[in-house]
């Protein structure tokens, strides 16, 4: 069965391959592509979706821009110092100019539009700030019920990356985090970088997925600054590709092993902002405490990792030029 | 000059004064009114809404509900305790049935579209909650543009009345105030209830109204329970038209006198939850604090009151029937 | 009645009035003086507690330094901006050097001591930060019964003035606050700032001190830079005593029109960090609301202002040398 | 070397546990016990404290009740629910009745007293919520330097018991917790429940141990209640020994691999509230981020479990009656 999917998307070097990811699988219809702040400002998101897109050679799918900022506060903090100032290791000059116009309409009508127009249930696959997600449920809540799902690449469980709580997707906007994961309007699978992170790609993969043709030595290029991010803070040769893990499972669903679980996001000003609790607890532990909620998302929590990275290593290949 | 106005509502029964003032003023351009949930439930507000153009002979202007729950936080409490549980005294069924059918679309998508549409700048006065703005802002930025101004009964300087720091209005969704009051995306006037206490009126005043004619007669007979409130709750013999007094400034710009300041909500879960800070503090203070932030709101600190009641009383007495 | 007094205290040209006030009043029995950080750093304000006393031939009086930093969270701002960075106008090097040695004991062992010791209820005027306090109900509870009652001079009702929404001693330690304020468990008087600002006194009224002899010329002399601050800041040429109105309702207990509410101090790191909520609605309407607490404090809310001057000065000016 | 040792608890199956590993040892000069509010009310944890001694024949070892609430906030919630409703599974009244007196002080007068009199550093081993350690800090900052290091049982870096974020001790008074383990004041090793249920005993163990002597046959007569729990909220046939693991690391140094790291508690009341947030992000990951704090604790992270639980049993089966 196809999959009709949007992808929400801050570009960023692993919406890329995301992006890419959908944008190259015959099995995807790939209604549109929505921007937002996060990586790198909304412009720089903006034009490098479009570009990807071009890569792929899907002028087909409409892009629109959403939000500059987040739902409730000011001032994000961007991710200049992983991606590369332009988001893209500074390589997004390098990629092909699209042909087709940036939509006149803003992301959420676009997102509103397209689920109105769509026959069937449709998949978003959130992989930056939930902002739009948010604005979207809060603005046109009749949308809901055309949503199949959301994957959401998001969160952390243990630790954290932007701070030692929060994980740079939920904590670049809590508040929208929170009415996304714990309004229960919609299904929501997340999948933290817990996981992401042990689907993990080495610098070798990445060569041999260079190799392979046009848009892999493409995508390939784009990764040296975000490799260079995780040899110095992480101590890695290789990359986390965060939100096409998510994408796999969006278009291949039960690609991940998730767990239903109550979740909510931290919204203070204090050194919790942004950490995303996902209730784990035994039920029976949580009932005894007082504290059950229902649960408002499923949690992806294991995968089958040589099997997925072989998936994303197969389709990231398949284009012909 | 004529002014384009949008009226957000949550009827309630100042708001059915508010929306009357509008409705019956020919100096005035009511292009729609859009609903909220906030006093009363969301089905019950939009009702409400309806009736009250209908009594007005006011099928022209087309209705939109919008939000029923917070932007962020879910369970609000509702008002029923001071307008009855159908927000108009248990009176509601007492209004005419609107021959007009309500927007096949929701609020958020009217406003965008009467913005879009209209000739010029657009006066928009949010008398209830602010979830609907803050989801217009966050999902269409681009709208901004077309708003001249809003016009926005809530918050308290000095103490509250849904907590000891909480005016009703924020109180029901601080995320949304914030966003709307602090992000400085549109010009914004505040009337607090600290004025609009100030601007009451006595149940003799009232009783003079109904003797006006049928709108009079019939505002006049939705005020039972509220009288019975302030009379309660607060000691007075008469009612505090909050929503009246924001839109007599939407109409006639300069009713109320304002200070400039910056503006916060606090959207913590502690007791100051719902306060809104205006810093009405001496620049010069301010500045040797350091904690001097841009002035992103007007505040409305004074009215000449016995011009503004006699401004509400001849225009809510102006029908022909 | 005599009254059994101690001052907590972090002078601070307020503060030495207040200490002033308690040191030359024949009707009262000084046991003690301890000092907090605040005003200025914990080293300068004991300085200018021991010189204080000094200056009013006080050396029997002991004085013992207390809490350096706040209660929970580090980093407080000092107000050197206010009262001159060695707390005095700069001047507290002319202040007379103490014969009596500082207490070997921390704040809080000399407070549990000269409780434990004291033959009576004491009053406590805690004038600057609880910090002192706080620590002393968490660590000694037993010695709540021995305490009449604290009078505090802190919070802002309406608009605060180290930010928007909170007064400077309440600010600088929001959590010892919140516990003493709304632990319940000693009488409490606040007397906010929203009463002091009311009890300004003029330069003129500071020079006629200062002609009464060397303890008014002292205090007076310690006032240019606080006299600059409500010229510059606030647009007045007079300075307020703030602690001094405390003080003077501790040791004469009714000067102040006090009335009960529940007291709570905002701890978010949000817009309303520090800010005094004291419910002074109608019980009505609190009850109506469901967010009725029982009562914690007493609010100092009016006096006659100018007997209370007069009072000040009678007693400022009472000594012999 | 012999370490100096205080224990702070509230006692609860775990601490008895603990108790009783430092009563029984040898090399422990163990100085005194103080109890705070926690598991269950204070009252019944001075009780169960003083019983657990008299059990161990220590009845030279004072015993002094300190806080019954936390610092900043009110109305914990006990966990009757886990240790039974008097902290022993309903066996407290099976221990021997103490013959030494509770002392006439409270725990920080103890806590203050035994430092001072103290000829060289004394670890102190809290294993309840931070109250008594916290006030301790702010009352009198001059122990700080007597104090050794702070071994600590609390916190969870994963998920927590009390909620998904939090660890009871800790969620007991998030402020405390952060005044102690943020300040800076004084050498902390945390031992999180993260790594304590790692050191979980069986059943069988537990049997084994109560065929020893007496003493351990009375150490497994308190636990068929927390058993239960284990049994029903974790699916376990065992119990978690928390607290003794803390002090197993106090009076054995380097028992637990410990991480230094930056750590601090989250304070709002949102679902966060109480997490215990400690940065063991990598060091250029945190520099990069501009989120580097300096490290204020060790938190254990790893031991040898076999060895450690083989210390337990042979420390606890070291009794001769």
């Amino acid at each position: 069965m196809r999959t009709r999917l949007i992808i929400d998307t801050d570009p960023g070097v692993d919406d890329a391959f995301a992006i890419a990811l959908a944008a190259l699988s015959d099995d995807v219809d790939l209604l549109g592509v929505t921007t937002v702040f996060g990586n790198v400002p909304l412009s720089a998101t903006t034009r490098n979706a479009s570009r990807l897109l071009a890569l792929c050679g899907r002028d087909d799918v409409p892009v629109a821009a959403g939000a500059a900022r987040p739902l409730v506060h000011r001032h994000p903090r961007e991710a200049g110092y992983v991606h590369g100032l332009d988001g893209l290791s500074g390589r997004a000059a390098s990629l092909p100019e699209p042909s087709r116009e940036l939509e006149p309409v803003d992301a959420v009508t676009l997102l509103a539009n397209l689920l109105d127009a769509a026959e069937g249930p449709v998949t978003i696959a959130p992989i930056g700030p939930l902002t739009n997600i948010a604005a979207l449920l809060a603005a046109h809540p009749r949308c809901a019920e055309k949503i199949d799902r959301l994957v959401i690449m998001g969160g952390a469980i243990g630790h954290g990356n932007s701070t030692a709580a929060a994980e740079f997707n939920i904590w670049s906007d809590p508040e929208a985090a929170h009415r996304v994961l714990a309004g229960g309007e919609v299904p929501c699978v997340l999948v933290p970088m817990d996981l992401t992170y042990r689907c993990a790609v080495s610098a070798e993969w990445l060569s041999t997925l260079a190799a392979t043709g046009p848009v892999g030595a493409a995508l390939e290029a784009l990764t040296p600054d975000y490799l260079d991010h995780y040899r110095k803070a992480l101590g890695w040769d290789g990359i986390v590709v965060h939100d096409a893990v998510a994408v796999a499972e969006a278009i291949r669903p039960g690609t991940l092993r998730t767990e239903r679980a109550p979740v909510a996001v931290e919204c203070s000003q204090g050194p919790g902002r942004g950490a995303t609790i996902a209730d784990l607890r035994r039920r029976e532990l949580r009932e005894e405490t007082g504290t059950a909620e229902a649960p408002s998302a499923g949690i992806a929590v294991d995968a089958e990792l040589d099997k997925l990275r072989d998936f994303l290593f197969e389709r990231l290949s398949r284009h012909e030029n």
